[in-house]
């Protein structure tokens, strides 16, 4: 495996995210691949798109009614004879006799002559005739081709991440496919002799290894592909044969476990050689974090302890991962507290928190939810956000204001 | 084709959007699913889950350091044999020595007889006995069976559209498979002779078709299954032949076009027929509505032009939907317009707008995007949120606060 170094002097949260986002920040220039319209809800738009047609591409009638020239009802009511009907989608070829009116579908063409259109209900008819009861100018109800959109605009610009209003626009101006990118492509290799799978009866000192599954859902949920996720035991020899298959599939490695002060961090044993930088981050929990780049990947490893495993996603991965993938950041809120707060000194600390929502859906506070403890994993299904207690801060009263993070 | 006549009295978007809930609510008891946990993401829990097992599962220590008797370190400092090693993972049955310290990792069981962990930073070590730096006291980094979650305790309840932080305590306590609903499914038609679709070169008077392809993307977007879509021409026979279909395979049928008041109403005059519901309601654009029940599935009819299918579907469907699918409501928000906006008298309007975001991501006033003309799809595309325009507002100045909804 060939590594390089990578500088990771960095200590605080922001600082080592930083560090994170360069190593992560060329995935942006990834392969693309060209997918259906209808497939491409949620990807990322990896060109602009311009109108290849204009829209409206042709005169049409925003109501149904009758086209006529407002010339002949200028002066109101006055009957015309009626000439016609115009349905949507017909050919509209036949133009509109000097002083009639024809019956007119909205979206239908404007039959050349005729220059507004008298809604429906502003008419009576007899079948033969029509009388309008009020008087028309020019280009009433009339929509004129390009006032949507020109062809050769810009209308959906690369990077977008497809919602359904931009599918609805591809769609309109008949783009059959689109240019998207490929999601960052990452591998999960969870560590650690004491962790078994969900199903296994757990024999004594052993515990259930929920970091591979969680990891892989937060990545999935934030647009990137999980190809792989696999464990190793506190072997070296096995934690280096599942790091060589993963840097080949993937673009970004994640592990958890062994990069603490213990004697068996088969992580920190393994990655340190090849170049990896191992310290401690001022933030808990997540505080043991590594960084290496192996044969060109770079590979994240995140502390062992489920809560620590995914607030180091929540901080330092999520963010530049959302920005690859075109999606818009996290939400952020700025929350009176509903109970007080200790922390440690010099360590910024991420609290799992649950925001009270007002009657009208808008954030009015945050509750403490669960306890300060790596470890409470269950707990953490109560959290909607984390509360951001900055390094400084050691004490917080009730109500005070404090940042947090949506989940 | 059996039917049922449903109430559609309601004029006002509130009350239509209340008769379109009611139909749809029943879908709250539909089938369920078992799903392994790792593909459970996104998807709603459809039972109580409670923990099998306490978190954690037994006495572990919370630092890599030493277990020991807080009564052996009162006095600091002090130096104690060192009585072994217990690695996390390990059975841990060799109970500590009176006296003695054993080194164990965070994680690791807490040996029988010690009562608190002195962390590795607050020992000196010869690796024949540890020196401690300062007196302990019992449990200190010592964490408790069922601290986390006890055994039949409720770890994630009924309707939790599962979040990432969910899968990882499913995760944790060894739970490896979950009940989820099945998702609604549902069906779409679009109607109409002029519409084409994508790929095909347009003849005139023929448009794109992307009200099918912008409603299942809206569909699925918001947690629903899209099971068909299908193109109907104006010919009532192959309307009514797809309609059957669709009702056989789906729980909600949504149809786009045909239903206003021209000579060619494919919808409306199958569906009115068979006691459908159709009318007018009090809003721009989306005015013209449908609703049918065939043989019990329930028919959502919206009219055709591109942008009035889409906000009939955000101010009608996407609300229950979103519900059904346990997903949060759509986010809504109070700003300050940055342009003046005129409104038709006695309906609400619905005009797309574009958020003007804060230096820190905070919504701070919204822009109008595009015009109020319900065919401008590609405006649309420029959009993120709905302003809503009470039916009782004709003219609103710039600064006006108003109510907008997220796309």
């Amino acid at each position: 495996m060939n590594s390089r170094r990578v500088s990771v002097s960095a200590r605080s949260v922001d600082e080592y995210r930083d560090s994170i986002e360069q190593l992560l920040r060329p995935l942006a220039a990834r392969a693309l691949e060209s997918v259906p319209v209808p497939a491409a809800l949620g990807r990322q738009l990896a060109e602009d798109v311009h109108a290849p047609i204009d829209l409206p591409v042709f005169r049409n009638s925003a109501m149904d009614g009758y086209a006529v020239q407002a010339e002949t009802v200028v002066v109101a009511p006055v009957t015309l004879p009626l000439a016609g009907v115009v349905a949507a989608g017909a050919a509209g070829q036949a133009p509109l006799p000097h002083g009639a009116a024809m019956k007119v579908m909205t979206g239908a063409p404007i039959p050349p002559g005729a220059d507004c259109v008298v809604p429906v209900e502003d008419v009576e008819t007899d079948g033969a005739s029509v009388t309008v009861q009020r008087g028309r100018t020019a280009g009433e109800f009339v929509r004129e081709p390009g006032t949507d959109v020109r062809a050769g605009e810009l209308l959906v610009p690369a990077g977008t991440s497809l919602a359904p209003r931009h599918i609805a626009a591809l769609a309109a101006v008949g783009v059959a496919e689109v240019p998207v990118f490929l999601p960052v492509r990452a591998a999960v290799i969870t560590t650690g002799d004491e962790l078994v799978p969900a199903g296994t009866a757990l024999r004594p000192g052993q515990i259930y290894n929920s970091n591979g599954i969680a990891l892989a859902a937060a990545l999935t949920a934030n647009g990137v592909r999980v190809v792989s996720v696999q464990h190793s035991t506190d072997d070296p020899a096995q934690f280096r044969r599942l790091l060589t298959a993963a840097t080949r599939s993937a673009d970004v490695v994640f592990t958890s476990g062994g990069v603490s002060k213990g004697d068996f961090e088969v992580v920190k044993d393994v990655l340190q050689p090849l170049g990896g930088q191992f310290g401690a981050v001022a933030v808990q929990p997540g505080g043991p974090q590594g960084l290496t780049v192996v044969d060109g990947v770079p590979v994240l490893s995140f502390p062992g302890n489920p809560v620590s495993t995914m607030v180091s996603f929540e901080i330092f991965a999520r963010p530049i991962l959302r920005h690859l993938a075109g999606l818009a950041p996290a939400q952020s809120y700025q929350l009176p507290l509903l109970d007080p707060i200790r922390s440690p000194e010099g360590k910024r600390q991420f609290l799992r928190g649950s925001i009270q929502w007002s009657q009208d859906r808008h954030p009015a506070a945050v509750a403490v939810v669960s306890g300060p403890g790596s470890h409470l994993i269950a707990g953490m299904a109560w959290a909607d956000v984390l509360i951001d207690v900055p390094a400084a801060d050691t004490s917080l009263p009730v109500g005070t204001i404090v940042r947090v993070w949506s989940l």
